[in-house]
């Protein structure tokens, strides 16, 4: 039998002492300073050459993106979109802050977890950056989640497995369970027939107020709707829980209720949480501790505006506070474990 | 007070005398034989000029491919994709099987309804096709409904919002309401700040058997989960319910339970229903009269395998059959209403 994506997981958490999850929420109107140039207004030309040594730098940042609009990036060059229109330059600049992003958090992180919606409202030049994004954080070692929520029926679902597994070739995707079991299936076999195996993280208990709304509803036969979720998360993964303990199918549980961690947990074993909301949504890291019952693996950590917008609080570099936030928070995580 | 969109659809289905949706899922393994030949290979060069007179003739389908390679297109020439790769061959062969698929039964339809997940597989160049196809039937009349069934919270929604009503500039978004209220506000947000206003569909109750798993589960309080979400629509097109009777916010009820038909429109007496799982998936036109209580526009019948490959059931030629498929349709609905 092949292997789990969990012993994928669990192996790369070891390997880089993380369980950071470095979200990518990109702001066209938020990019950091100098990350954020346009790669043809002065950044293609004016650091052609030579500052690849100053690894992290905003110098090499925009450097790569120049590299990048000259061909070399996998799926087609970002600044070269069609008719090298203002969406492409938007784009080129959004890629270029991702990178800088990666490159300064990344060391301390384990995956990155890039929100397509941020990446689609750019259209067609927009996917091409997302695509940049996921190809550069595949370089540092990272593993990539695509965070897009999906969720459909039979041909449909299968056409996003496509798109997700395939075409982005990402190692996890959030998946919403809403349709029910039939819908969820066809990631799940797009995500193992993957080479190497992916996994699918399905959302159980948002970090959003709203939750509440329809997650939180008690049902006739007891316990509430995300409980059941959670027994389908837990019923999907069996049978492919690696040696690590963890399964290749995980749930989303949100940080900011940590009450809903332990009886997450009972009812899903060896599912990995990916557990947004630390930091800008108020959830703490220290309340996590239920998570990691199954090893280091069983809790993703996923921080997005905490570590991006680290400077907007502490002051400084952008980069500098990003990569000293990310440090912290896996820090705690790693301690906590 | 500006008007609801619910009265812009009431006034368009009035119009083209349909309340027909054109489903287009482009499946690049399954495209009409012909349209389907990528721009490129012999129909760039082959149809170059003067058969735009045979409009819906494949050869016409395949001349107008051609002329979007030379950038006529809106958002970008789809041919000359990134490299002028496979993928961006794939993309326009997809793209021209759209068009002569909405060129063939549009004129039957009051909209049409790409299905994200077939386009998104395909990458950047299938974005670009979807924008192309989009922009087609825009110039058919065709009202256009972006089934992404997307859903997430506070500035993701707003990041879909974006990508949705302003990117892809669509008159109606298929949305999850798994995460509550407070995540799908921002999407109904866009879709009120469009300029013509737009609208959404909530995912209400599906028409795949998995829908059962959890849109059916009872709850303490009383009635299955599905009828919250059935509220949730009904609370959220309050005050935006147009002259027509029609809120801008409607819901997709799948046709292959009409049981639930009755009942949705008790608890939505405003919503347009948007009615999946004809043909394809079992559901009857017949059974569908609860849906048209508030007038012809409260009930939009979906169909995409039924219609796009009705040559494969009655045989003969793809766009014939397809227009005559969706003619049918349209007409049994149109009777019923």
């Amino acid at each position: 039998m092949t292997p789990s994506f969990g012993d994928i997981l669990a192996a790369r958490v070891a390997e880089r002492q993380s369980q950071v999850v470095l979200g990518i929420d990109p702001d066209p109107g938020a990019l950091w300073p100098r990350a954020g140039v346009p790669a043809g207004s002065h950044a293609a030309g004016s650091h052609a050459a030579g500052s690849h040594a100053a690894a992290g730098s905003h110098a090499a940042a925009e450097s790569r993106v120049a590299d990048d609009a000259g061909g070399s990036a996998s799926g087609g060059p970002v600044a070269k979109a069609p008719g090298g229109s203002a969406r492409g330059a938007v784009a080129a600049a959004v890629a270029a802050h991702c990178r800088a992003l990666i490159d300064a958090a990344g060391p301390a992180c384990v995956a990155v977890k890039p929100q397509l919606a941020c990446f689609e409202r750019l259209g067609a030049p927009g996917w091409e950056a997302l695509e940049a994004t996921l190809a550069h954080a595949r370089r540092q070692g990272l593993l990539t989640i695509a965070d897009g929520k999906r969720g459909d029926i039979d041909v449909s679902a299968a056409a996003y497995g496509q798109a997700l597994f395939e075409r982005l070739a990402v190692d996890l995707a959030t998946v919403n369970p809403l349709l029910g079991r039939d819908a969820v299936e066809p990631f799940l076999e797009a995500a193992r027939a993957r080479d190497p195996r992916a996994g699918v993280l399905l959302l159980v208990r948002t970090s959003n107020p709203g939750a509440a709304d329809i997650q939180d509803l008690e049902l006739a036969a007891g316990g509430p709707v995300w409980e059941r979720l959670a027994a389908l998360a837990d019923e999907l993964g069996a049978g492919h829980v690696g040696d690590s303990g963890i399964a290749d199918v995980g749930a989303v549980v949100g940080a900011t209720e940590p009450r809903h961690l332990a009886r997450a947990r009972e009812l899903m074993p060896h599912a990995a949480f990916l557990l947004p909301g630390v930091g800008a949504q108020g959830g703490r890291v220290q309340d996590l501790a239920p998570a990691f019952a199954p090893g280091r693996a069983g809790g993703l950590v996923s921080a997005s505006r905490s570590i991006a917008g680290a400077h907007l609080v502490a002051g400084g570099d952008p980069a500098d506070c990003a990569r000293a936030e990310a440090e912290r928070l896996r820090g705690l995580a790693w301690e906590l474990s």
